[in-house]
């Protein structure tokens, strides 16, 4: 099938809400490592797949998995060792109190559950979440999600959400140069929860990416999120990290994206790079919130837990750790982030470069004393990065954010060529 | 890893939410086509598991899964032949005009999905569901899920749901003897739908399995589904049908499930099966509905549509096919059916036999002028034929009818062993 055949029977069979990527779209055929391969054999440097998170294909996954197949996979009410072993490889990751794993499908899933049992827990019905926030597909997840609810086609805020702005030291409502800055942002909250309950809705949860993707790859300042879990829980919610994006090793200095604000949040969800691409989803959470959810209404997933799903997350887990990943995240992050960082020198139209680890962000401005957002030149360079065989794509509410969320396997060389691809686009485009 | 080391690390590791079958849990660590096996490679007739459709392990399902593995797993946002092959043969199952696929990871996020559009399309906040009906395992499925939201721990009926009996003729409110049964049902939705209006929620969607599972097995009767669609669509209002559990071949006579009703739903949800055990649902809609749902807000699902689950999906679409799994459902099933409601002249705690296809369920009485369900004889049976080697589990609202819904690769030999051995064990219980 030729990519216009292909093209022409999505038309047909699939639904027009789904979209492709850049202009003429890349038919793909073929992973391996941090590259993809396309109908004609040519190859891209996948700088935006934070699912394929050991690298495409990798062949331990696929054997563990093939394995599994072979053997059994079916439901958690029959004992099987897989599920058993993988939580608790999962849970050894994870800091005290969080010590109960639930499994599911997909980082929709898992915060679909997340939010089940704060409403459990809690009693209450109502959130916080960050503006900008993406957490899921599903319909409770729209409701927690202010880039889908006040997007294209969106019903804007249902009436048990509340949003506070996004921490966003470059262009938000406090720079920079703001003293205390995370505190700063965490003072939004009373306020919030208050007005919660003024509507009626007693809080239930704080919900953030401990590191925000949709928003345009965000760093939180620091202190942002120990305050805010503190008046969460000072009005009865609890705090949920959501790590779908961002966690297993990507950030280089942690493990996960929360430890780098120093907080514990009650409620830990996890998706995409867990299965290497295998629909896999997790919910860890304390004893406590694992008790008190335990009311009587079980909680089934009938794919969740699996043998063949624990098998591939067990398998990517001792990837990670085995072959480093997580410090080869570090390493080339930081060499990464320091070359696009010296590109400023020569571009004025990149405001920003910023990020941890493997989780970077280029923000383009159209001029760098008022910081207007500039979505085209930001369009433009992943268009034609893409022609010269780099896969980027942008981010934030204003879409001028690139973002780099690469496989961990990337190397100092792929790296050094993004950078000096980046170069030349840019030099073309001044 | 023993059985009881596994057990006290599920205690200490996995939610207590979820529960095990039967009160000495089975470790199962290999499947064959309608066997499961257990540590001790002691074999048992699956006869409760929808989900592996095909068989355990099915060699070529396996196969194409392996092979796609090695290849390529990424998103839906490049072009690659293997979703659309699998959304043309799914579609071509379908009846017109039934002819846009969207694909997801799990029969929940179908249900979620199904519900998103619903909105989307009426501009309604309301759904209309049968009583004891499961819909899924998130939040808003929950919602849509009287077998949840009215049992242990539920929270009771949501403002923007209404619950008409279940059409259930042989212990509901309207029985076998009453002239146009499924009419007599479908009655109580005109008050439902205007009840929802009444409440300020405009009617979005009537959600039904084409055979209530939960419910215990039903067999609705005719007329019901033609009736009810017409009222639904009268009020705005679209009609799904869960096809989730009962899809797929299973019923014998037609593919699906609300086939057997001479309706065409607006939109159908599918899970379970359709991947033999890999995480893969989908949700299959008209053109009219799909542009109206593609209001801006985008649909994309990181998973879901994904090359390998796809070559998953075509290998089991393509084994039901040339198996001839449909039409083996029939013959099994009709063989099954009449050999148990032959244990009927012998064995009065048998209330009723029904069914369709590969679809059974056995109602146990005390009394069978009463009908009064017996919950305690339907759970004995399930314990002792789990000791003999057979797989059967109770659902209804009363917990007291036996499901039958194996593998559609079992065998008449199969089933006449079945039979057999609950004969035996109705005999030692009378």
């Amino acid at each position: 099938m030729n990519p216009e055949e292909i093209q022409e029977l999505r038309r047909r069979y699939l639904g027009p809400s789904l979209s492709l990527s850049y202009r003429e779209p890349l038919t793909i055929v073929r992973g391996q490592g941090a590259y993809l391969y396309d109908h004609q054999d040519r190859a891209y440097l996948d700088c935006v797949n934070n699912v394929a998170h050991v690298g495409h294909c990798h062949p331990r996954v696929i054997a563990a998995g093939y394995r599994q197949m072979e053997l059994l996979n079916t439901n958690t009410r029959y004992l099987h060792p897989n599920v058993v072993r993988y939580a608790e490889l999962l849970l050894e990751r994870l800091p005290d109190p969080l010590e109960v794993c639930y499994f599911v499908n997909s980082g929709s899933e898992a915060n679909e559950l997340a939010w089940r049992m704060a409403r459990a827990v809690t009693g209450g019905t109502g959130a916080v979440v960050l503006d900008v926030a993406y957490h899921g597909n599903t319909n409770t997840c729209i409701d927690l999600s202010p880039y889908k609810f006040n997007g294209p086609g969106g019903s804007g805020r249902p009436d048990h959400v509340r949003v506070v702005d996004l921490p966003y030291p470059y262009r938000g409502r406090y720079r920079e140069d703001v003293p205390e800055l995370g505190r700063r942002y965490a003072d939004q909250l009373p306020m919030a929860l208050t007005e919660l309950e003024d509507s009626g809705h007693r809080p239930a949860a704080f919900f953030a990416e401990s590191l925000p993707s949709c928003g345009g790859q965000i760093v939180l300042p620091e202190g942002f999120l120990v305050a805010a879990y503190g008046h969460v829980h000072a009005a009865g919610g609890v705090a949920v990290a959501d790590e779908v994006q961002v966690g297993f090793g990507r950030v280089g200095t942690h493990f996960w994206g929360f430890e780098t604000q120093g907080v514990v949040p009650d409620i830990v969800t996890l998706g995409k790079p867990i299965g290497n691409g295998h629909p896999l989803g997790a919910v860890i959470t304390t004893r406590a919130v694992a008790e008190a959810f335990a009311n009587g209404m079980e909680y089934f997933n009938t794919f969740g837990g699996n043998p063949v799903s624990c098998a591939i997350g067990l398998a990517v887990l001792e990837v990670v750790e085995e072959e480093g990943l997580q410090a080869n995240a570090l390493r080339v992050g930081e060499r990464l982030k320091a070359g696009l960082t010296a590109l400023m020198d020569r571009h004025p139209a990149i405001g920003e470069v910023r990020g941890r680890g493997l989780f970077l962000g280029i923000e383009f401005v159209a001029d760098r004393g008022r910081r207007d957002p500039d979505a085209r030149t930001a369009a433009g360079v992943v268009e034609r990065m893409k022609e010269r065989g780099f896969l980027l794509s942008t981010d934030g509410a204003d879409h001028n954010v690139i973002k780099i969320k690469p496989p961990l396997v990337i190397t100092d060389g792929d790296g050094d060529r993004l950078v000096e691809a980046l170069d030349e686009e840019l030099e073309r485009l001044d």
